[in-house]
């Protein structure tokens, strides 16, 4: 589809990694998992990264928002597979951050999609992009993949 | 609301276990999940009974449709809670099975909802009731409350 | 299924409409839309509901919690439908309300399901039940059903 | 975040339109629609488009996979907003097309949200590639941006 297409993902690839169910209602019409859901799994793991390093407080606006997002899917996947999703860290600029992640289907090693997500800090008054807090910028260069790879 | 209000049930109370992991879009704006939601947890905690029990092949048609559902809600959950639900067998007619559900949070033991779904078994081709198969009988009968409760 | 089970009600038997467009993702596996995803129509129904009656801030804590649903199924419905759900009040308590809603598919006059919520009203801070407020209270009286019905 | 980035489409930049209700859940914690809600808005006006011009029968096997798909957001958009989503081809190859649309809330002519998805089309049995049917490249044609956009 575009041009040089790597190979998927291992989950040796990633450094964070998290489990999801799939539910029933995550199957569309054609027996697999709905495109969009896989957006839902790629968002919860990111979210429970943040709540799991102390980054993101519940109760409070969250300090970032979404400017991207995207998805290759290489596998089919349905309900009842359970999911780990890997996550690493690909690029950590001033005022965002791109998340990579793998979605791997029960003890699959080699990815069923990969997605990556573009987090843009904001200050949640103006809602404008401010520089990456230290403590954030910290656990992302704890899951961040070196330079050699690109 | 409805007259006499009993205690919500217990874990003891149920037959049958499974888990599911909450998602950061299951809350809502008001920071809990929000009830439709509460739906999907039910209804994929039926259909994994269904499938490890071999009641259902996911490549054909369901064998029964759901002719009514209800829920009530005793504490709220929210995201990233862990879920734990309970099902029981509450009542088993000819064509149609009332299925009770607990939902427990994390360790708790007392449900933070109850629901029931009420299943009725169809002919995949006229899609009119039939005669509960018996080995789906014999299921529902493993995991039925006891006459005394009720 | 519950004993004396009457008819499905027509849209006549409501007082307020709001449409609501079906998405592909509503249907599962079997080609029908989801039960659990009724309930979120039933939701956004009384959430539209609420909104352009000035009773929702969506700024806002809600005021009220779901302490109950419930629905029951007819025939069932697909994505590409386009719903209309109509709503009733059938029950105003102090601190609680029953809203009776139809569902009904494209130019369909009888209801393809029927569900209700009970919404007990709080207040934000303590969670705890509160009268109904009279502005509130009025919108409710405003579409609610004759006695005579009951 | 990505060089060079152009302003976000208009509606005249887009061939095929179809309109969506947001629902009260598709709001997520933050009080604006979860990101991954967006890809079901996205989904959905696709298959609709497959729909109305006979490409897709919804009693069958679709006819093609989600191969890739990215979304990159300007604003937000919350419930009870309305939206209108366009569709565009912008690359039809021998067995893949790219659809990029545009979502644009209640009366904006400037894009909330853009979108593309790949799909490969397929052969239902083997579920390997196939060259595009000559009735679906006609459609994808007649919503063709023209070569000189590139």
């Amino acid at each position: 589809m575009n041009g040089v297409r790597r190979e998927p993902a291992r989950r040796a690839d990633y450094r964070y990694f998290t489990s999801i169910t799939t539910r029933w209602n995550d199957n569309d019409q054609m027996m697999h998992v709905n495109n969009a859901v896989y957006y839902m799994y790629f968002d919860t793991a990111q979210t429970t990264f943040y709540i799991q390093r102390g980054l993101l407080d519940m109760r409070r606006t969250s300090p970032y928002v979404v400017a991207e997002s995207g998805c290759r899917h290489f596998t089919e996947i349905s309900y009842p597979d359970v999911l780990t999703i890997g996550i690493r860290v690909a690029k950590l600029g001033t005022s965002s951050v791109r998340l990579e992640m793998g979605l791997f289907r029960n003890d699959a090693d080699i990815a069923s999609a990969e997605s990556y997500f573009v987090h843009v800090f904001i200050d949640p008054g103006t809602r404008r992009p401010i520089t990456i807090p230290d403590e954030a910028r910290a656990e992302f260069a704890a899951i961040a993949i070196g330079a050699d790879r690109h």
